[in-house]
């Protein structure tokens, strides 16, 4: 197994993982668990989206947010924008790295957003220029990168004319998310070696999803595929927009303490990010999808017993 | 990625997954249930154990189930037994495949059997001896191979010395377990390489436990090591005798379900597993550890929403 010495966790609890919720966190709640999520050695948060509030409640509150996050602590702040509208709000309240997002699915790109993937991407030409002269960050993501409920097979051909009108807009961090929870590992090895091979120096962002029970399965074949970069989500909340009740995101605890056993490094104090997840299913009222808050650390079993004395 | 064309995929729920559920099925369920598993596919079905019903009563039942199963259907019926004892009673009640198991913790070993595992191997010598004049098949296992709350590191080297006892009694095919569920991907691909390396020929039978949410990455992992032979459990039932409400074995559909997407062969009805994966649910009483059976299969998703019509 090929694996990288170190990886980087995108932190997507407090956007894709809120937005599933019903117990909405108010702006407080929020800032507070993103600097205890950087205290733990998170550097990379989600802090919202600027969506439309009557359709995502959720992130009604995410210029609050972004206008209490502390800037001067080296983590990178993310904001979801959908257009133009999202952009001025969110450099408003003093984002400083946005991203905008097209569907690897037309018929879900139409669905989600009233227009083909060609008129999104033509659209984020104007809005990638502006945020470039506020000194903004951009980060672009492709949703459904691995299959959709619309078309079944996305051939990797489409993803790369997609990466390639992103890299033509000068965008070089670029999210492949499996949206519908559908990727394998053997398909994510090969999608993501083969952008690798033709757009290489890209910094790829794997946003997995575990609605079917395999996206460490996915991390690692990502891994194997030279990735370093994924999203996890604190105490496993999020969700599949397809499927209700399904598991949402990997459990940010769960990627820290494999990645702890099997020593590759992600900066992050798992005891300290336990904390912050316990609270967060305090604060939504209900258990996330994560193992390791209820089944411990590994090395804490050997503990256990030994104060069994058995 | 190296991967089998074909798995063989041995169902664990009827005895290790009932033993951790508090509702007790009787023999006619068990034997109905098993006989839907045969149905759906599964050719190696663990049927129960016969160890000591006021230690276990789920499986106090056991003799009855092994009487009542169908024999001539092809299918392979597996019955642990921890003693002579045990041995005596499968082999009235017409079990044709046993195993006996000793941990790779010695401390274990001395907690779970109140004896050495060099102590076990030893009085497992005679009891394979009648087993196999007899005519019944053996299978041998080893618990808390990747790590046990007792010793943190079970060096594979001593895995090397239990494996050579088992070949030197005649047993070719091999459990290995992570009863802990604290074995990490890497891990299992260096173990399972080394192991094959050197007792070419064996069939090792892979017992993964999903404690920590990376049973499917070690399974994986296991299939690049060459190992074609996994546990897993119907609906997910099961547990962690360490960690009360953890996750158990490997849900057998979600399993199914990744094996059809990567077109790895197990023989197995996946929508007829998921009925019984119902079934069983509605037996115990509860919800198992299976993500298909809350998620759906990726290809449903497809018609899913072209039925909704958007």
């Amino acid at each position: 197994m090929s694996l990288p010495k170190k990886i980087i966790i995108s932190e997507s609890g407090m956007r894709d993982g809120l937005q599933n919720e019903k117990t909405i966190l108010s702006a407080e709640e929020k800032i507070s668990l993103i600097n205890e999520l950087a205290d733990a050695g998170l550097t990379d948060i989600e802090g919202g989206s600027f969506v439309r509030a009557d359709r995502v409640p959720a992130m009604a509150n995410s210029a609050e947010v972004f206008r209490g996050l502390d800037y001067d602590r080296g983590v990178k702040y993310y904001a979801l924008i959908p257009n133009r509208k999202g952009l001025e709000r969110a450099i408003e309240a003093g984002a400083r790295l946005v991203g905008v997002g097209v569907s690897a699915s037309a018929a879900h790109n139409l669905a989600n957003y009233n227009r083909t993937p060609e008129e999104s991407l033509a659209a984020y030409q104007g809005i990638i220029e502006t945020a470039r002269e506020h000194g903004l960050e951009i980060r672009s993501s492709i949703q459904m990168a691995f299959g959709s409920p619309w078309e079944r097979v996305i051939p990797v051909d489409h993803l790369k004319r997609l990466v390639e009108k992103y890299k033509d807009q000068g965008v070089n961090t670029i999210i492949v998310a499996d949206t519908a929870g559908v990727a394998t590992p053997d398909q994510v090895y090969e999608t993501m070696s083969g952008l690798s091979r033709e757009f290489p120096g890209t910094q790829w962002l794997l946003h997995l999803h575990n609605t079917r029970g395999v996206a460490m399965c996915n991390l690692l074949a990502g891994m194997e595929a030279g990735v370093t970069m994924f999203a996890a989500s604190v105490a496993g909340l999020g969700g599949c927009p397809f499927v209700p009740n399904a598991a949402g995101n990997l459990a940010t605890e769960d990627v820290v303490h494999l990645m702890d056993e099997m020593k590759i490094e992600t900066g992050i104090n798992l005891d300290r990010l336990l904390e912050t997840a316990r609270r967060v299913e305090r604060l939504v009222g209900h258990e996330g999808h994560s193992y390791i808050l209820r089944a411990g650390k590994s090395c804490d079993l050997l503990s256990a017993v030994k104060r069994q004395g058995s």
